[in-house]
Order: C-alpha cells, then structure tokens, then sequence
C-alpha cells in the first residue's frame, strides 16, 4: 500500500464510497495543479464527519476540471461532536487566527453573535468557512464545524433550545470554568465583544435561566483568547471527568 | 482626580517615583504625537514590575523628544512570576501571535530553543519583545516577560538549574496535563517544532530526570496552540490548587 501520509487531505461534502468517481471544484484543481504540483495517478486523502477518510487517485487534473477515483477507506466516520462557541465579531485577522485555533482545539461550531458594543462588521462566513476547512485539513480532523450568523443576541438566546446551558466568559468573575465545564455536559461557550457586554445585556443573560458566568482569573483577555481559553478549559474539565488514555 | 482609565499604558523600565521626570524615546515619543496625537498636560500611564503603575502627565512632547512628570502611584509593583515557555521557532506570523497571547496568559519568560527539525531561521528577538511590551501595556500586565535564544536544544537543556522539571507536550501522549501541572509548581514548559522531536532528541528527554510528558489528547496541534493549550493547562492547575475568588 502507498505511503498516504503525505498526501493531501482534502474536504469533499457528498458520500463517498469505494469506486466513486468524484469532481473537484475549480478552487481545489487550481490548489492541486498549481499550488501542490500533483498530476493525474497522484493518491489524494478526501473525508467528511459523514463518510469518514478515503484515499482517491486523480484520475483527471487539467484546466477543464479534476476527478478522482475513491479506491479506499482509512478512517471511520465519527460523530461530529465538540463545544458550540458564540463569539461577537472582531478584527478579521483575529477572528481568522480564532476559527482556525478553535478547529484544532476541536470546536464543534461556531455562531457570530451580534452585540451592542461589536463595532467590526462581521466577515463574510464563506472566507470564515473555508479557514475552517483548511484547518480541519491540517489538523487530521473529520468534520468541519458549520460558521452561522450574525445573529442579535437577543434573537440568538431566544432560539436556543429551552434546556441548554451557555457557559459565558464574564471580566467581572464567576465560577471556575473547570468546576463549570465538568458539571455542564453540551455547554455552549459564549464569548462577549471586546468592549464587553452593555449593561442591559447582562441583565438580559443574568434573567436566563441557562447563563452559567465563569472567571477566567485576574487576567484581561482578548476575546479571541477568552474563546480559546474557554475551549482548552471545556477539553481539560472532560479529561477531568473520563481520563482519556494518553 | 482625571480619569486616567483611557490614558494609555506605556512600559517603562527603570525606577518610577513620585515627582521624577521621565524621558520618553524616539518611538514612544513618535507614538505619543502621531497616532495618538497627544499634547503636553495629558496622562500617561506608567508601569514595570519592580515599581509599579504610576501616572504621570507630559511635560514635553516635540521633535527634539519627550518628557513626563511622575505623579502618583496607581498600582504597586507586583512579584513578576508566571511559567517559562520554551518553543522551538515557528513561522513569524504565528510566533507574534503566540508571544501576544502568550503575554495575555501570564507566561513569565519565553526561551527559543533551536530542534532539529527547526525549518524556520528565528525572529529578531528585539521585534518579539516589541509586541510582548505592547501585549503587556493592551492587558494591563505589569511585568513584560523576557524572551531569550534561540538557544540549541542540548545546551537549552543542559543549562537548567539542577531540580528543574519540564513539563514537555508530546504528540505520542503522556499524562494528563492538569494532573502533571497540579502536583508540580514551577514546571518550565516545552513545546517542539511542528515536525516533532527528532528521535535523538526524543532519547535525551526521556534521559532527563526532570523531564515530564503530557499528552495533549487525540488532537493534532500546531506548536502554537500547544503552547497556549499549556498555558491556559497551567492557569487553570493553579486555580485548582488554590481557588481564586472571582
């Protein structure tokens, strides 16, 4: 068998299946063609959390378009599971670093929540979504986890199932986030804008019943490090709570 | 008393006293006029660890250089402590934004510690520390840890104080990381290059006594995002330790 470890990985939405002839969009010939130099015969990875990993040999790549024949399974598919993180917008440069840390660390989606005191207009998703692509490629990842909004706060709580829990990262204290991430299985985390959140939405979450505040500690974070705080802190209060063996 | 909340925070080393005039260098100074157009009356803020915050206001602002009066002390200095963080060099844009968050998370020092599998010629340190001080003043730190190297891995190591024990990142795993940094208080913690440890290299840590392996769970992760998943591990095994109030 070859030596698939170095070739590329590539999301591909749709089944994939032994002996499946499947088209590469524009985007991924041209990354294929001009950017990784493969030609046709080269072995490429393909996956989704649905279909889990297959390696395919290109079978066509020219400037009409790409194919590749599916010849096996290496992985699985596995259940696409891991934290929901709502995070107001920033800065574009910082929110592209945050989507991709976040999918290394495992996020399983992430909603843009709009607050009174965002001032960035939000990134357009489709840019957001393919960093997240790429980084669920990098990183060996299955699923890609899906990027929506903007929505209003207001709008994005009352749509939450009755039930759920938000985890918020609050400057002004709370719970420990270990005691709070090991008690609360499927915590959405919540991540207010750089300015905070106004005075009328904290009240506004105070009164919801599912608002569990956590302190990060002394410390004054970014919003994009309080989200990947509160990320590393949901992985290490599960470890807390099923060992896993290294 | 002003309102010094917006004045902006500016590192400075040496002794800060009441009453004392401080000089204030080319760049700060080109800071000060250009982009944040100040004039001579206006606040400052002051700070490094051994004396603290003060404020101070401008009394000269021009091209020849500037000058501020120490006024009054906002915050006493503070022990500059935190884990030391030992990375192997990674690409420039992703070490500015480790050392940024880095600094955001407490990190006391961070060392450049050159592996075999280093592609990546290390930055200039001064420029590292430029955005480490800015980091610093955005977070309202006191202390700017120092960054030292790049330094090779044997000599890195054969440098360490007699009982220093390294908390070490491995992709092949290890215990739990907030166990290992719960039962050990000034853990250095070491990151290697994105291509991993050389087998070599992996030999003479496993030889080191006070070499200690944490597996980060199944993720596969960037050397940056080890790294912050260390420090916020480090953080969050203190709180543990010793809750803080919120």
């Amino acid at each position: 068998m070859r030596n698939l470890g170095r070739a590329p990985r590539l999301h591909l939405d749709g089944p994939l299946a032994r002996g499946a002839v499947v088209e590469l969009g524009a985007d991924r010939v041209h990354q294929l063609r001009h950017v990784l130099r493969l030609a046709p015969g080269a072995p490429v990875r393909l996956f989704n959390a649905e279909s889990g990993e297959w390696w395919a040999e290109l079978t066509r790549l020219d400037r009409r378009g790409g194919e590749a024949r599916i010849v096996d399974r290496l992985r699985p598919p596995e259940p696409a599971i891991g934290p929901r993180l709502a995070i107001a917008p920033i800065r574009p440069n910082r929110l592209d670093w945050l989507i991709e840390k976040a999918v290394e660390l495992g996020v399983g989606a992430v909603d843009l929540v709009l607050t009174q005191r965002t001032v960035v207009r939000p990134a357009r998703i489709d840019r957001l979504l393919a960093i997240a692509v790429e980084a669920a490629e990098q990183c060996e990842r299955l699923s890609v986890p899906p990027i929506g909004g903007p929505t209003e706060l207001e709008v994005w709580l009352a749509g939450l199932p009755p039930g759920t829990r938000v985890v918020v990262a609050d400057e002004e204290g709370g719970e420990p986030p270990l005691a709070a991430l090991g008690r609360i299985s499927d915590a959405i985390l919540l991540v207010g804008p750089e300015g905070g959140f106004a005075p009328g939405e904290r009240r506004r979450l105070a009164e919801s019943p599912g608002i569990v505040r956590v302190g990060l500690g002394r410390r004054i974070l970014r919003s994009e490090t309080a989200a990947l705080f509160l990320l590393v802190a949901h992985a290490l209060a599960r470890e807390e709570v099923r060992p896993s063996c290294p």
